[in-house]
């Protein structure tokens, strides 16, 4: 796929990433475009979950997806192919993570005349947690299989969620996943996130995901005024 | 259970990992005790795969297990109560991985007499794959629902093993998972690592993951001498 650059990230040269965070969420919010982190584990359906859902989104707002990952333009690619929306492989060379600078760099990569973005960051639940991307929303997902424990094992990243999908859930019949323990486990971490069960693969649940994210944007567009 | 304890580690005051890790390798190898890293994502199943191991070894091995997350003590517990073997459990203090300093901790609060220590490392396919922890053997665990895609994604996790396990191969007809093209995968990134795809749930090839333990510490035990 032509359309589908990657990128290489450098170290970034800020000494205070949660400055540069701030920083660049502001000329963000400046220039009207929303940009979602997304985390979780390597492996919970991030990008077929997106792919889902940029398909319910992609009239309404203009999109772009950053996929970041250690090696392979796979994600891009796909994004790129099944959704038809501007894309871009970002390679972090054996970075566990991205910070605001490495966040930037991609955005710049990706280029102008965007509404709404995705950043999908490495697949890990520890790392990302800690650095602030710069993004006016963090969303965790966290699929069946993965067992209701993960918000008691890595505490930070539901804790700075605004949203945790809860993903695969057509898979529930073949794991032993209690729904109810997950978000009592949630809850322990996060008072405010909303929880959000979804299968990208039947659809279930799709359109309130998809029905969430149109309030947030409208909010992210009402407090630009 | 009062069996359980929990350590906080410290963080490693070594500058030299590498050399830490030679060291305590050694000094395994001297008291004759193998120990065995164990690195995946979150939730490929690494604990109840450790159980279902740990069943058929244990008659003949005195087997210890180190259980490493960043907050709670369930895993450990399960062991314990499951296996009746050593179990402790090390919390890492926000920590990506371990390292060799912190595995020596962890060792220490296990205690003497053991033959095979099993070191469940932090949920994380990139971080833990950077530090060697001073291990004897250095295994990953690769669950069906995370795709077969992973070695292209996390190169040096794979590149380091001696051993991957593809688990929950029971979920395989549920997960578009091609197990050719995930050995294929594995290649790109070792010639050498073995793999063996198993079912802690149904059991299935669980005898021959064991038989592969048993040839390991054959191996590891003449090398003693």
């Amino acid at each position: 796929m032509s359309e589908v650059r990657t990128i290489l990230l450098r170290k970034s040269v800020f000494e205070d990433n949660d400055r540069a965070a701030d920083a660049l969420r502001a000329r963000m919010k400046e220039r009207g475009v929303c940009l979602v982190n997304v985390m979780s584990s390597p492996g919970s359906g991030k990008t077929t979950l997106l792919v889902a859902l940029i398909e319910r989104l992609k009239q309404h707002y203009r999109i772009g997806v950053m996929e970041a990952d250690i090696d392979s333009d796979k994600d891009a690619v796909t994004v790129a192919k099944k959704t038809g929306c501007r894309a871009v492989q970002l390679h972090t060379d054996g970075m566990c993570h991205l910070d605001a600078g490495m966040t930037e760099q991609g955005l710049q990569a990706l280029g102008d005349g965007l509404d709404l973005i995705f950043l999908e960051n490495v697949g890990n639940l520890v790392c990302p947690a800690e650095y602030d991307t710069g993004a006016a929303l963090d969303l965790v997902i966290l699929s069946v299989p993965e067992g209701e424990d993960k918000p008691l094992k890595y505490p930070l990243v539901f804790q700075k969620a605004d949203l945790v999908i809860i993903s695969k859930t057509d898979a529930a019949p073949y794991f032993p996943f209690d729904i109810s323990r997950c978000i009592r486990g949630i809850r322990t971490r996060s008072d405010t996130a909303d929880v959000i069960p979804v299968s990208a693969k039947t659809g279930n649940n799709m359109e309130t995901l998809a029905g969430w994210f149109t309030q947030k944007l409208a909010e992210f567009r009402k407090a630009e005024n």
